[in-house]
């Protein structure tokens, strides 16, 4: 629309970039519009004094410093310095943006990574002020909002829902003709308010697991985490795992019923973050959500039929953005949902997260993860391939199915150590409180020792328990009932033994596949990452010892914590992360386990527990070659 | 997405058109996608054998052709003749198109004008066979539909609603990986479903007057009205004119009452014209919507608060596009609207269909339209210029506030001769019937007699009536009691005579005012449309003589039905003229009436009729010059 005789060059340095950008158009938004990172934490109302940048050449194309301008600047600098948010264009210019204008601190995306990444969400607000009309100037509401918009941030092909434009007239008019507006991807607009409310900018980062479904409510200014907080998945009630999942959503009645569910757990999610960080649920303007790929069709209503039934194709694995009211989610009324994409039946949103968030598609060597849940993922990665493969790992890990299993909280039997000879057992708990049960890890520890004093054999079957009940079942007494915080005894059950090596051999033999299918051979591997709330507590050292992943040394094994999480976070405060998601999923070859000849062969195998000897060899850092 | 590399050249002729297209894609599709209009009743199914297109180059890089294709060429026709729906392009190629190959027959518009316009509405269909998935190819179903859209018809930037991407799986299923695809400007999946069904693909103009709302079904294949219907607008029950309601309409809860009301009368409209067409309301995938800004606005639920303060600015003036059930309106589940654009607060989509529906704007010569109604559109254009006024005559044309005045139906009094002297009256009724009432030409036919006559002064009184009533108001007899239906004599009041004054007074004035601003003389006119219900039956003649237009010679004025209707149909049909309906609103000025200087002053003297020997020579087609 805009003719070229209305676009003036604009030079940024130290980046060295050059573009076109609309004459009249704010610094702020002409470099925001090139992809400068420049932070604005007034969203431009020229108060903070923060976006500061150097003029090297043309500052007499641009308007003239006001004097509150000037007021702002910090008296040290000199009279180039100009505050990009009230400086416009109007003539070619050359600029120097300072380091301390920039956005893009490092964010803690993981607990155990570092990534920076520029700060660039798709949500953004601004301040724009808009001309009344008059009897020379018949332009509609929605023209001159748009006007002003396209002038100040050097935009073009807005859009704006029905709702929006109708409430309008009433918008401008109240706040007379100066407003807060917030854009997404700079084209859509999702809301028009006042500019003095302190209106926060938030959005919701999901991760769905099968079981557990997390979320982390992030202030899109700064990228930082208000709240989190997470819930077992409410469609747990129509089964535990994914399968039963898919088995029960045969029809287009039971499968809303699953989507249901869901929006309405993370409708519970929003509600608990905003009330935690004081934030109104109408300040939550996207969500974006990671799941494995069934998780990622029930959330979507998509019937996951296809998911159950060979080849196993998903409906759709582009990411997706839709309305969030349109999937039942009670944000702001014009707040949307950014879905990761997926790669395959069983690899999923969560994979390509996980990649996203530990970047380990582009490191030069090998590297392998371990996202490990109700569903595993692993996930062999280096610069320019990635490999992964899902295995239905089941619930056990996440201490379903155990005895005495419940998940890490206080009272947990989170560590486990027995004596060789004497079996003497010692433990520690979360909080240091009376035991109460037996987290993931403490089941791996306890499963592990077991192995090693030789309590529990090669093939599993548990020898000499410390312990025999008068039930014909094996079962060896963690903590005594004098000590715990019912009274009964804390026990490990010769059942319990067999869910771990169920557990373990699904993972075991996935990984094992996926590398031979990508031809690398374990000396290739640089670094082992464990990802999951259980794959960031369970200890190396035990993980090796009962053989749920292969017998690498335990100090090339590094826990990221909830990388799904955190790459669904990335990918709400990045505009950039979606792209490379998207790049990612693309790249991803799926390793389908089930149809790999050996398979069966593979799993019976990786059933069985070292032999005593080998185990405390491993337990010592030693590798052993297979 | 897709690389140069796959992109081969067609040449078209006798257009002469070149244009680079997907190898692999159909003819059809790649000649679609160059704009060419060619014909495929049966959608690319194969079986009609009408798309025939003689290859002149380059017959060697399409497909060889299918022995069923050969069973449907001509016998007459040699070798080089395909059908377009067969044949693939694999390298370059040169058709013709032979004229019974092409589509765009003249369309009758409009009673009185024809015009010819290409079909190529944003609603087709395609019959797509889709890659069933394998072992070998797990792309997602929503990846194997587009990639077929994309191939076949060589677009690309295809989009699909959540509702359709849910039903996918199982349609694809059901029918065998060959179905019938409905799309919206080749870019949005509407429908998927079986190839078989005869399934009709429908859509709907909607001309929404202040008074009377019309509808007409068309026939999406071949541009044809299925039917046509009206209803008197709901939204008549909250005011007869716009200014009482854009005086009701003061909040949201209020104008959402009138929103919902006219979407039940377009539901209606479409209920009842798909019933008399035997069609489904599925079968309906689109509504084009042209009215005045503010029916406009009440019909998309803008508050038209903004239309009644000057400057009188609409909310927004671009052409929209909307999902049908955002608006309430049951028609297909994934069905459009399109609304024409409006210009300003008081020239509206219906000026836009008009000029649209007649082309004035495309004449070397002025053209001068009056589109007849409670608001009274006058527009005065020609090649490049097109200037618009809106009269406020009120609903006395349409039968309103007129003592015996009726629509015009069976029994109407549509034509009045009133003999000099001995004022004897002869008329006629609508199908022959007993007079009921008199409709709007019957009574400007009845003002323009008795002003020639001389009963009516040129200030409008009633000097010398027939009957002269008990009561205290003159009224002049047309048809007595022992003739009429209901027994009771059929007159035109004093009163009625008053309001008659005051609506051809405004039309006048807003005529004289728009040819004063535009500096077009009466001598430059080519030609004068009337538009409208009632402008289509009102006597050239009549309306002149009662000084409703200018005394322009009556051989000058030509009748052309409901334009605004025509203009929403045209569309519907074509995407073309929604591009020029676009310009067409970017190019009208607007002509403010009420702040013109002498308004007052032109309307006062607008109230007048001429003095009865004046009215005698205009009646009998002299030019008299002001």
């Amino acid at each position: 629309m805009r003719p070229m005789e209305d676009q003036v060059q604009l030079i940024v340095q130290p980046m060295g970039l050059r573009g076109d950008v609309a004459k009249g158009s704010t610094l702020l938004g002409s470099l925001r519009s090139l992809g400068v990172p420049i932070t604005s934490p007034c969203a431009g109302r020229g108060t903070c004094g923060k976006c500061l940048v150097k003029v090297l050449e043309g500052g007499g194309n641009l308007n003239p410093s006001t004097s509150a301008e000037k007021a702002l600047l910090p008296r040290v600098l000199d009279e180039d310095y100009r505050l990009a948010c009230t400086a416009r264009l109007h003539g070619e210019v050359t600029v120097l943006i300072p380091p301390e204008s920039m956005l893009g601190k490092p964010q803690m995306l993981t607990e155990g990574l570092s990534v920076t990444m520029p700060l660039n969400p798709a949500v953004t607000e601004w301040i724009v002020k808009v001309d009344p009309p008059s009897v020379h100037d018949l332009r509609s509401d929605h023209k001159r909002l748009f006007d002003a918009i396209s002038r100040d941030l050097a935009v073009s092909g807005l859009s704006m829902g029905l709702d929006q434009v109708q409430a309008l007239p009433s918008k401008l008019r109240k706040h007379h003709w100066k407003v807060r507006v917030v854009l997404w991807k700079a084209k859509q607009v999702l809301e028009v308010g006042s500019p003095r409310a302190q209106g926060g900018l938030y959005g919701l980062a999901v991760d769905v697991g099968t079981t557990k479904v997390a979320a982390y409510l992030v202030d899109l200014r700064n990228g930082e985490v208000a709240a989190a907080t997470s819930i077992i998945n409410p469609q747990i009630e129509w089964g535990e795992d994914v399968v039963s999942r898919i088995t029960y959503a045969v029809d287009a009645v039971r499968t809303r019923r699953l989507q249901r569910a869901l929006a309405e757990g993370i409708n519970h999610l929003a509600e608990e973050c905003c009330r935690r960080a004081g934030v109104k649920r109408s300040q939550v303007y996207e969500v974006t959500v990671a799941g494995n790929t069934a998780m990622h069709h029930l959330f979507l209503g998509l019937g996951p039929k296809t998911l159950g039934l060979a080849p196993y194709a998903p409906v759709i694995h582009e990411p997706i953005d839709l309305d969030a009211r349109r999937l039942g989610l009670r944000l702001n009324r014009a707040g949307k949902v950014h879905v990761l994409p997926v790669v395959a039946g069983f690899v999923g949103g969560d994979a390509v997260a996980d990649v996203l968030a530990t970047r380990i598609h582009d490191q030069p060597r090998w590297q392998l993860l371990f996202d490990i849940g109700t569903n595993t993922e692993v996930i062999l990665a280096r610069r320019g391939a990635v490999y992964a493969a899902s295995c239905a790992s089941g619930p056990a890990f996440e201490g379903a199915r155990i005895k005495h299993g419940m998940r890490a909280a206080t009272g947990a039997i989170e560590y486990v150590k027995v004596q060789p000879e004497t079996l003497e057992v010692s433990y520690h708990t979360i909080d240091d409180e009376k035991p109460r049960g037996i987290c993931g890890s403490g089941v791996i520890d306890a499963v592990a020792q077991l192995v090693q004093v030789g309590v529990v054999s090669s093939s599993g079957r548990m020898l000499d328990p410390k312990v025999k009940a008068d039930k014909s079942m094996a079962e060896f007494v963690i903590a005594p009932g004098d000590v715990t915080a019912s009274g009964s005894a804390i026990v490990l059950t010769q059942q319990d033994v067999r869910e771990i090596q169920l557990a373990k051999a699904a993972v075991l033999t996935g990984c094992r596949i996926l590398l031979r299918e990508a031809r690398v051979t374990m000396e290739e591997i640089e670094r082992i990452y464990m990802a999951g709330a259980f794959g960031s507590y369970v200890r190396p050292e035990s993980a090796i010892a009962i053989r749920m992943i292969p017998e690498f040394p335990a100090s090339m094994i590094k826990a990221v914590g909830n990388t799904a999480g955190a790459g669904a976070r990335v990918a709400l405060t990045s505009l950039e992360a979606r792209k490379e998601a998207e790049a990612i999923a693309q790249a991803m070859r799926y390793v389908e386990l089930h149809t790999f000849p050996e398979f069966q062969q593979l799993y019976v195998k990786a059933l069985s527990f070292p032999s005593p000897g080998e185990s405390k060899g491993i337990a010592a850092g030693r590798l052993e070659k297979r």
